[in-house]
């Protein structure tokens, strides 16, 4: 985790105290459902709700655990010393660590999936207003970086509303993935703990039962959510693309808001450089960097072998508070985004006419002429405008065997933008569900 | 693709055959939809179908691709050669290559993904049969490799169960991620072809409209999918991992079926070597290295470049062909396998009755002995049996300090197996949905 | 390995009759030595030169395969078809299938070193030649896709031309990497082999003996040799980018070669994509994705388990296929690439003058103004130009600030392009070590 | 970077106070040169020196960052406050902030590498005390997890040490990767600083002048670096792998030093647990997660984009202070290993004698039984020994096949371990290069 990316609510998640804190109220319910089912004395498990407001002494269980070697044990002993060795003497029983550990890990990724679901929703409400306000906003489609044909800069947000609600939907599959607890004993066979208590903890703690754990949590669940994490980064990155293309001096046809008194460059001042979206494209590979691990993850030895811990000690901060803080940049980015109509349209006219050719070569064909013939024709006078930037509609008026197809104004109708705006309704109407 | 490590059935869906048929069918159906609208003469359109049954030449297809350095446009013009090329010459009106290629390669991914879903349905028959087979078979559960508790071989299939059944579930979202279909043109504005003519396409092969299109399908849904595969082949070396552990020489609690004839190797022949869980592990890798390739092939420039098309010709087939493949042989591993209940027990006694610490520890500080105190006693005892392999039971008998918390009779009592199978059955209809 | 991006050299070395051919002169040279070492019959040594110019029945070593489900052994089992099974006994007496196996694999990657070699000195010739043909082509540097400050296209091929030299280098380390070989039996003890075999059949293969082996030859070798690829690929997908960029059409500085006859696209014939360069930023995806599971591949399970075989049967040839593909199809594209002086120059004064920024807020600081206002009064005028479009060095003339610290003569001096180039003759000396 | 996984020595490189010092040295270096060649006066030059023993106020300079949003300006600024912003005004003159961090991020990484050398020694000094220590201690080699034939624990130390040998090699190259720097200006052309400038700046700071960069140091140089730590951490979990094999409840061959009052489990106290490998496995993981990243960094836009910077700030600290605390902390596991000769034997013995079914095929193919034939007669017996724990020596001399083919003395000769370690002299001259 680097602090400059990084937001507190994310980060506060992760943190000792936070950790702690799930700890104790998975053993505290823990000790409630043991006492319903009259393992162990009422008196015990209410005297542990003593410690509620208690805010644990970090430095105190890192010291026990230098100890100990066993955080667990040490955040136990902890407690007892809150609540009385005596009152606490039932606290955790029958039950191993890793109940506790596997259990708060979901709990704390199901809080940061909370988070960024949110961001996620922030982000569609930025895409959807930009996407109205430029619907209509016509700009040349790109295939390959060359000049294709027009379409809008309100299509262009619409189809990352799209692909970012697809990755809304993907992350709470993602938060459902990892939304279990278990509290299943030292292999999963409840030998010495009640399924009951595993029942009532998960509901406390948002929770489902893992169906069948075996000391952990099986891992094939953490795999998939940090794939999905590395697919919405992968977005992420999609879109920080087209706006580092579209703030290229030469295309200009945005740029990132650029907030007086910001320097570009230590050395060209007059830079206005995307370096919100050259960081998202390199956040996004920090983020993508944790699926493989996470997948390795998967495999452990029999009933749990701890090689994962390491990883998820990384990678459930890191690409967590990564993620949210790409998110929440991304959704500036776009919120303040400057766009530049007029410089579209420049661009667009840089070989005048020449974006059109699909739809003469469609007209010739319809005319009668051979696709190959057509293909040939449109080739031919597209290589003059390529080639001296003349006008490609005054280049097919002049051309004889064009002609003999086609009239001067069946030649001139195939250059109207509006043409290839008439659907821009339709699609807006799928993509944001309009009736 | 590896001829070695693939089935006929996913390898079908991927030769140019197929490829060339779905082409086929989804200019025909396009023809159809466009003669609907009156944008195509009827005739025009029917005359396609005269195709219907031919097998196209891929030979010819490539000759001529050899020359037009086109693939839609070498086999369109092959398409003419049969259909006639007056007839045919509306065929592929309006749209663009990706039109074709990209709603092919979804229908060839919906397809592999029918085929895994099978697999994988096959597999969970396998593993639901002998989770019941062993579902009281007694082993010892295993923490870092080292003895925990006992367990049973039937829940050990039972959690591999629950895993692919996930995995199931995956699949079948991934499928649906990339069941989409795209008719929409250059830059995906439906300028020379109505969206009607995406939905009747879509619609007959089985697909969806994707909401929005910029000449490609974006490639959020493909990254998704990938990854899926990737999780379920990190499952599938979960199995292979465990199995692996299981026929080592010194443990040998199962083995792979090992056929009359095969000989396990050149130089030992009395070798009964895992080689199929081996191989298992290694596919899994290959499977997994495409997640990686498809999250970089997201972010596409502007409407589309073509970088991620030589990844998805590698991995489409590798990854479905490899997956199909590794499910099928992990079914017949399943199937087979020898399983050696004795060793189980014998290997559960190696220590004797220190596999009943845990619960020996927890009757202890039930009995009102401090955490810490009953941990030393447990320890003192386990360090002798671990040493020099008497008796753990014998051990506590003998130790004056746990009789005095303990009676024989209550020692006696922890070291019976039915505590730890106790609740096999609760699990058992949590993983398999029994009422 | 897909066809089209595939080259017969590189093919035919992972052909099955190259396998074999390797395997027959490991085990041919391997009875030599143990005839030298008076273990087996000379005669029998000699016997087996009897197949030396045998062409291998690959369809009848498959059918022996299927039969015993091992490959050496149905190799030797043909082998000794050709040579006599009397005569034959002696073969590979006291190895391993490992010892040929392994062997050969490191053969077949000396020799696709070798190509990738070739393949790289031929870039670097192609990189060399178009370096010195436009040493001197003004073209704007451009940082964040921003226009910067003056280099030249030479810069750009010299650049390209120092890293492949690094990857020259890298890949002759690779190579030595995996140079060499192993026979050392079962477990790697010479138990039934005497390592003068090993020192003769190496020397006879080019290989040097494996210092210590285990059946197998260790895997960190193979993974840097992969990661070396990889390195690589990464370094093909660089020069792959900024082609794509040259080549797009507001910038158009450069182009793939476009040959007559080729159709860019079937539905707008007057675009000229870079697909090749594209198709090259896929290929490194490809050769790239094969670092990690060959890292995977490190730790196995002993003296060997069988999990790397899989992954390197797809990644030995693949990747070394697909390199080889990309580094010949980057040879090609840079040894035609179209490059557009005239374009350069013109981008270069999008913003007339405003490339210069830095150079006069060096003047003015060394001016004695402080480095604060200096930069204020650079970007104040940088404002306008990017704005309006209006030249840089009027608007500096005509700032009283400015001409304050700068006569009419020292700012006009600023706008030298020969300030830029001063150095290229020294860079390119450090890069081609000219004397 | 997790702080219970990192040493003190690493993280101060990476520590801000480092960074700032770097980026100190490197412009009072460039102002001396720049002195020298009379660019800039020496008293200018001198004064910057003033700040030699200064411990810069980190706070302050994020305070100024947070207003200038870049650091190096905000660095200068501070710097300034410190000499005097009339004796600064011409530190950092001609340079871009590139300059400062590319050269202070290689310097880093030098440092860093020097770390992780040293450690590689002592790690091969732990190897070597064990190798030699247990060059004769016999135990079972296996392979796929199955008794193969004997080899010695020595040997098994022998080959990690001949692994990491080589790793420290390849660490010495990656160092030499990374020891370059660049002081050329805003896109390499040393417009505005002579190279002489970059020549005095490197010197000083035990770099090399990059032969040509451009703004940045070409990113395939940390790609290769990366990658290296990548292979190593492979190995690092070769070794633990092996380790946490032979730990295994059922093998105990080895097991983890387990000091006193370590609490093994909160709930099983007698185990003895592999956690340190287990853990250098998941530790594996998150060094080679930087791998792919830093490959994707290498194609950066022109120039330079800044896409590799966000990477970096977490890959560069986070992988050289973990790979240093696995090797650190591998080089303790391996030298206070504890070693179970007996359960070595023990474990051998487990089926009487089958190891040596090598040793009788290959005797029996001497003595005249054809390979086919043998091989049944080894296989015949071997399976009596699998089956039912019988003394395969015994069951050879009790079958009159195999003695019509070696007398009870030849057999005998068979089961002599010292025919299995015979080499083991030859292997460790090889790998400790004795003479």
């Amino acid at each position: 985790m680097i602090p400059r990316y990084s937001r507190p609510d994310m980060v506060a998640i992760w943190s000792p105290e936070t950790k702690f804190r799930i700890w104790y109220e998975i053993e505290a319910h823990a000790c409630d459902a043991m006492a319903d089912l009259g393992v162990i004395p009422r008196e015990n498990a209410e005297a542990v709700w003593k410690a509620k407001d208690v805010e644990f002494d970090i430095d105190r269980i890192d010291e026990i655990e230098r100890e100990t070697k066993h955080d667990v044990i040490a955040f136990l002993t902890h407690l007892a010393e809150h609540v009385g060795s005596e009152e606490a003497r039932f606290v955790h029983q029958g039950m191993t660590s890793s109940d506790v550990l596997d259990t708060c890990f979901n709990v704390q990724l199901v809080r940061a999936s909370d988070i960024l679901i949110a961001d996620l929703k922030a982000l569609l409400a930025a895409l959807k207003k930009r996407a109205y306000e430029h619907k209509e906003t016509v700009r040349i489609g790109r295939s390959h970086g060359i000049h294709a044909e027009p379409t809008t800069m309100g299509l262009t947000f619409a189809r990352f509303y799209a692909e970012m609600d697809r990755n809304l939907s993907r992350m709470r599959d993602a938060r459902a993935e990892i939304a279990t607890g278990a509290i299943s004993g030292a292999v999963g066979t409840f030998a010495n703990i009640e399924p009951a208590v595993e029942e009532h903890v998960c509901d406390k703690m948002g929770l489902v039962p893992e169906p069948i754990s075996t000391q952990v949590i099986p891992r094939d669940r953490h795999a998939a959510f940090f794939a999905t994490l590395g697919v919405i980064a992968s977005s992420i990155e999609n879109i920080a693309i087209e706006i580092r293309h579209m703030q290229r001096t030469e295309v200009l046809e945005a740029a990132e808001f650029f907030s007086m008194g910001q320097k570009g460059s230590s050395a060209m001042p007059h830079k206005k450089n995307p370096v919100l979206t050259e960081n998202l494209t390199g956040l996004a590979r920090l983020v993508r960097m944790a699926v493989i691990p996470a997948m390795e993850n998967v495999a452990l030895w029999h009933e749990r072998d701890i090689s994962h811990s390491s990883v998820e000690r990384n990678i459930g901060p890191d690409t967590t508070i990564t993620l949210d803080f790409a998110l929440h940049r991304l959704t500036g980015v776009i919120d303040k985004l400057l766009v530049y109509p007029q410089n579209m349209l420049d661009n667009m006219n840089k070989f005048p006419g020449l974006v059109m050719s699909q739809r003469v070569l469609l007209a010739l064909t319809q005319a009668g002429v051979s696709r190959e013939a057509a293909y040939r024709l449109v080739q031919r006078n597209a290589m003059k405008v390529w080639d001296n930037r003349t006008d490609f509609r005054e280049e097919l008026l002049a051309d004889a065997e064009v002609r003999a197809a086609l009239s001067e104004e069946e030649i001139n109708e195939k250059f109207d933008l509006g043409y290839h705006t008439k659907h821009v309704d339709t699609i807006f109407a799928r993509v944001f569900n309009e009736d």
